[in-house]
């Protein structure tokens, strides 16, 4: 085989396209830490177990697995989230907390398009601590904030709340498994899919009429009347409520416009509690933004801890932000200094003056012709020679 | 098992640590860029083979491996130095770089001590396309100008080179794999050891004696002429040619009060080709970077380029400026906003006010009580009430 290959799904990050990458994290780490946010890291490597072996488990096709010294197995950090909430119910003082970070998760699923990636890089955000209308609204404007910082335009976030779809079926009496599958299909937009199971699983009236109608709930505020009449069951009724009031505090911040409603936007029950939302762009025609509210994630490692964040996903904005023409190319270096001969002393003092004043200054320090030809290359401000009567630009 | 203990030899990384790792890269990153460098990142994950079936291989046993959905073998990141050589002779259209990095490598070694490492984060650099002693003496420049810039103090540049070991056991016919067990040796100062495997391996006379006397040479530049008394071999003389001119750039430079000379310092033969150098300091008592020339490194990825270069270790850098007294505590946030009923909308204006100056404000979503408690926790240099009427401070 060859020796330069990559395995499918993962890519070198090459010298222009790190420099727009340190531009975009730089931006959200300031916004991060402006809003009062601590930076946390959690190692690459964790057990498997506890990642699979919890009640919000990931599942194990999906994880990197390795066997270690002693037997145990070993995954590749396959979720933030998880690991920022074992981290602050373990290892903080104060659960109250914001935490933040930026590295890669891995997810060994099939690497298919050129979105589908098995190393993503993200950067995100938990609140800790705060539950209600009022942190819901502030971690939804906060998203907002954070698309506009990474330069988006033509973006929305749209929102929805698990609670609605669970109320719908609560009544029914379904299994989880049928639940779960009902819920996909939602999620999906597959009205088909949907029915069929409802018909499979025997939920008639009302109840299945509203769950077909999911998939079209979405627009404004107008969705929360519509949905209101599909249905009696007070948990259901109880989310759109809690909706009207996320809505009505967004509209007071001046986000209106860049929210969305969906409730048909249904992820993981088992993870998700309250609120989900995702962040769209026009440019990209997919999800750059996801998070949600996880009360219940915390409890797996010993601590109860309400909870609510988003993870942005930095290698598929910088395809948005490309598309849209706002990638920047590196600035060429201040000046290439090449030695003449016996002025390698000189040509590093140069260096040495040049860099304490913030300037880029690259020294080559192979033959004269090849320095020139190099220094050409590179298209710096100046060219400077150094001999030892001094140092002169060219 | 507990689900939130981690695997031996890694950790997380909590707010303070993650501060003060952060002002450390920051620093190195803008030396980095102001000496021309660009930066670069490998996949985590690559092909087995382009680490182990190479003529420069890691020993199979330190990667952490899995198996891919085709059957192909992965690794997880073993080495930086390899992983840049492979992009910049297969991807970059100038072979003439200075490339930086910062990321983790990976070793599966058995994790033992508190310096032992099984998740290593590194900040390095390769310069690619010169040679000569110019070449040398400047990147050997640039480990202490990083080492400053680091913070730390009193510390040393070790500096060797393969070339004299290599020269003295030339003549000798040993098998590549006994001059490789006296080589450990050596580079481990155990001259006993090496002893016992010069007389199995009949090697006697002058050039035993040279090779027994390796380990006593390092200290300033009095330890060229003491070499160069011990052999009459061209390549081993031709390497102390090379230090002494080495020596006078660096001398010229002003950098020789922070090197020194270490001719017993034999890291890998198949690795580094001239060259190499290893930083160290009194607080730790052990490298925080290491260094050297591998001219050859880039052959097994098709094309042949001259390259220098070395990776700091960057929380050991951390343990040595802790030891110091040089570690940070992060500032607590300017302000601490907490809302009064209904002033949800006043108290996040005022959040975007604050931030818009640039002044850290945490934004409180919980209940008012909570809020004055988490305030009062946080120690802000303000915290602010909002209510219908307006921001006050309490």
């Amino acid at each position: 085989m060859n020796y330069y290959k990559l395995p499918a799904g993962v890519q070198d990050v090459l010298p222009e396209e790190y420099y727009n990458l340190s531009l975009l994290s730089r931006r959200l780490e300031e916004k991060f830490r402006l809003a009062g946010c601590r930076f946390v890291q959690s190692s690459a490597l964790e057990y498997y177990d506890t990642f699979a072996e919890i009640r919000n488990r990931i599942p194990q096709r999906t994880m990197f697995k390795m066997t270690d010294g002693d037997g145990a197995l070993l995954v590749l950090r396959p979720d933030m989230t998880l690991a920022v909430s074992r981290i602050a119910a373990t290892k903080l003082k104060d659960e109250k907390a914001r935490l933040a970070y930026i590295g890669e998760i891995w997810n060994n699923s099939e690497a298919t398009g050129n979105l589908s990636q098995r190393e993503i890089l993200q950067a995100g955000v938990e609140f800790l601590g705060e539950e209600g209308a009022f942190s819901d609204a502030r971690i939804i404007a906060f998203a907002v904030e954070c698309m506009q910082a990474a330069g988006l335009s033509d973006f929305t976030v749209d929102v929805g709340h698990v609670g609605f779809f669970k109320g719908l079926l609560s009544g029914a009496g379904l299994s989880e498994s049928l639940t779960e599958r009902i819920r996909v299909a939602i999620n999906a937009k597959d009205s088909i899919g949907a029915t069929m199971l409802l018909k499979e699983s025997g939920v008639g009236g009302r109840a299945a009429e509203a769950v077909q109608a999911l998939p079209s709930l979405f627009g404004g505020e107008e969705v929360f009347a519509r949905a209101e009449k599909l249905t009696d069951d007070p948990t259901a009724l109880a989310a759109i409520a809690h909706l009207r009031k996320v809505h009505r505090l967004l509209k007071r911040f001046g986000c209106e416009n860049y929210v969305s409603f969906d409730l048909g936007a249904v992820k993981s029950l088992s993870y998700y509690s309250g609120i989900v939302f995702t962040g769209l762009t026009k440019a990209l025609g997919a999800a750059v933004l996801s998070g949600g509210r996880y009360d219940r994630l915390a409890d797996d490692f010993g601590k109860h801890i309400p909870a609510v964040g988003f993870a942005m996903g930095l290698k598929r904005i910088l395809i948005a932000l490309e598309r849209d023409g706002k990638v920047c190319t590196p600035p060429p270096p201040y000046a290439v200094i090449v030695a003449g001969p016996g002025a390698e002393a000189e040509a590093y003092a140069e260096y040495l003056r040049l860099t304490a004043d913030g300037k880029t200054a690259d020294l080559w320090t192979g033959g004269y012709e090849d320095g020139l030809a190099y220094a050409k290359r590179k298209s710096p401000e100046v060219i400077l020679v150094a001999t030892e009567k001094g140092v002169e630009k060219i």
